[in-house]
């Protein structure tokens, strides 16, 4: 009857290392998102079905995780079903509920649910697990965390401000050099406008994206390939040779989409949200103007933002965008506002990259007790008791056992230190204590010991 | 297309009040695991169904939460299968992974999996959801959160004192009197054999567990129905009818255990843990020798825990005991060990009961800058930016609108207070600041304002 264990392909099981590592970049988005008057929410791992089915679009409607109904799922099952070879058909009768694919889903749901409780404009922080049916590969899990931020209910351009200083904030707290890049959806559409391909937007972001990859030249060509007027993508040719300052772009913008009204309007919300980060000041972050940006342009109306690493090659460690309309599903419209994310593991990988997890937010045992005997256990169980009484966890090795065997245990827990309370030391009140670091060792009084902990 | 948006049934959503409270216990547990050298693990959310199914009994089977095959689960499906009307037989095949049901089963994988990783005794506290198909009621759901924290490797006795300690420190923290009940399964067998029920143990704890409802000479007469022999239950009577100091009770068994070998070693057991607890010392719970607690009687095999809020009526917050055997299911024999569970849901209700969660725990905003206009805003935002620099949170109000509707948002969300810089305040260098709860207004520097937020 032994099964040999394992897990789900693209799950995980988080040791002490990680899942303190994890809580330590968690605390620290907690208090940046806190920081700011965003507020936690938490929602149920599983929704009925029909509120995550269709919001995806096919290929997510494909790798939702549905649950089967419990107790009997074939009773009232439609002998139309039952005939049919269709798993789709047969997944909307069997299965009523669905795992989380996103917290965007369940937060506007969230909202509907309940906006006679809330106060409006709305900002909330969630960090959940959410789960997709995704093929795994490196970096890439079936259950995953997603870190959101959101803030609903106004179109203020200050919330892009405080956005984009809320990553600096929660980045330079973890020790993460990052460069935030930022861009809108209507410079996009005033530039596709421009060139004439306002009825190509997709194509024409589709083709810029690959800027960095192909260089301008090919972008240009795969441009005219997709449809795009010729005499349009030679006039947007400077634009993509030019890596320079915010301000550069900017000055070129302002002539070049003079005629478009969208654009110019785009140009505004850039300006005035660059304006004021540099006013207020970013502690650590750079920010940079980035035309190329264009994810989620299917959801995002203004802004768009990225933040990438700066000395890990790792992509995007976080994102967000301006969207107009969060609730319209749930039948509640004009609901606008904004979020970012942040990537839980890739900020794990960027921190474990750079060695820039702090030794506190590991939660190594400050000292362990050997065990010699049940008079000197009791002794020792004092003390330590003393000590947890003084916020210093302590333990007790429960086992009477041979010394080897101990010292085995304290090296692979990774004690700071052990100590040694034998039966003259329990009548002469002391214990010895070894530094594990540097094999030390010194016979303290429990006072004395306290000291040497506190530290 | 517009869904009325719900959840299913037995989830919960939580509101702001709701994740800072649950999130303030747990860290009251994690502090408080963490001082006894238990470390934090976190396992997936589904497990292989394999690894689920066959652990719960049948009951435990049909209350797993299945998660349907994704792609086509028709497509191999056998024929026999197709043919058969049986929802288990279905689900077996079209369902591969099944949501966690408890935390000890995958905590039993875990240690199988990662055996070669790990330091025997380990010492794990895992704080997760899980998930059954029960029947929704009052304090009973779908999803619910299991606090749990275990030692596998060691017999030791010191770790049932431990585990003893360790309740009431985490509940002394949390401000909750508490009863710690404590029995042990070897006293039970025990009490069985010498009334020569050895054969009938379950049905005389079923019986005996009934003790606070029915009285003492109905559960003898329930007894006896059950087959237990009468002269058996008249011996048991006096036991049944002492409401005595624990030393009473141990006093009593001492004599009635006499002529049972497995009686006579849980009583030396039960005095241990008394002993040592009562040389230790307890902050403010009390601990009491309960013989009929008989939770979990088939998976415990000595020392049984079970702890009650004095103060409200509401069962159980918390239990557990000692085991044999933790992993044989996963091929990994004779592991013994010890474990305790917190009930997340029962703590949190019995806090709120008593009034008992402190401010701290609440995460209020501290302080609204009104929205007064770009120029002010801006120095609304610096002056945000700089209590953010001192750990104080504050918010900006996004929207240059009505002053009422700016208060209506400041009263609704709690801030504790507002600030308002205009014109003429932002030209004198200060902000207006309201104290909400005392309704005084002053007129405060930006140092002096951290000075008042910084007590």
């Amino acid at each position: 009857m032994a099964v040999k264990p394992s897990i789900p392909k693209g799950t995980r099981d988080f040791n002490p290392q990680e899942v303190s590592r994890r809580h330590y970049i968690m605390n620290v988005l907690r208090t940046a998102f806190e920081g700011y008057g965003f507020q936690p929410i938490e929602t149920p791992s599983f929704e009925n079905i029909e509120t995550l089915t269709g919001k995806y679009g096919e290929e997510g409607d494909r790798l939702i995780f549905k649950i089967l109904k419990s107790g009997d799922f074939l009773a009232k099952l439609p002998q139309e079903i039952r005939n049919s070879d269709s798993p789709n058909k047969w997944a909307l009768e069997i299965a009523d509920k669905a795992l989380r694919y996103d917290l965007t889903v369940p937060f506007a749901r969230f909202v509907v649910q309940h906006r006679n409780e809330l106060a409006f404009p709305f900002k909330r922080y969630q960090m959940q697990p959410v789960w997709r049916a995704d093929r795994p590969q490196k970096g890439r899990f079936r259950e995953f965390w997603q870190c959101d931020a959101d803030v609903v209910g106004s179109d203020s351009l200050w919330q892009e401000v405080e956005f984009v200083q809320l990553y600096d904030r929660a980045f330079t707290q973890l020790g993460l050099n990052v460069t935030i890049h930022l861009n809108n959806r209507k410079v996009l559409a005033g530039i596709a406008e421009v060139i004439g391909a306002s009825d190509k937007l997709v194509d024409f972001t589709v083709a810029l994206d690959k800027l960095d990859k192909i260089g301008a030249e090919k972008v240009v060509a795969e441009m005219v390939e997709r449809g795009i007027p010729e005499e349009g993508t030679q006039k947007v040719l400077p634009l993509l040779s030019m890596d320079d300052s915010n301000e550069a772009v900017l000055d070129f913008l302002t002539d070049f989409l003079k005629d478009s009204e969208m654009g110019m309007k785009g140009l505004e919300e850039l300006r005035f949200v660059l304006d004021k980060v540099d006013a207020l000041g970013l502690k650590t972050a750079s920010i940079k103007v980035d035309l190329t940006l264009a994810r989620g342009l299917d959801y995002y109306t203004g802004a768009i933002l990225e933040v990438k690493a700066n000395d890990v090659q790792l992509g995007s460690i976080g994102g967000g965008g301006r969207y107009d309309d969060l609730t319209g599903i749930f039948g509640l419209k004009d609901l606008s506002g904004m979020g970012v994310s942040f990537g839980l593991d890739r900020i794990y990988l960027c921190l474990e990259e750079l060695n820039l997890f702090p030794d506190s937010s590991e939660s190594k045992p400050s000292i362990l007790f050997f065990n010699m005997g049940e008079a000197e256990m009791l002794t020792s169980q004092k003390w330590a008791t003393a000590l947890r009484e003084k916020g210093i966890a302590a333990e007790c090795y429960p086992d009477n056992t041979k010394f080897k065997k101990q010292f085995d245990y304290a090296d692979k827990k990774g004690f700071a230190h052990v100590a040694i309370i034998g039966e003259s030391e329990m009548n002469d009140g002391i214990a010895k204590v070894k530094d594990q670091s540097t094999g030390e060792q010194e016979a303290l009084t429990l006072d004395q010991l306290i000291q040497l902990l506190s530290k």
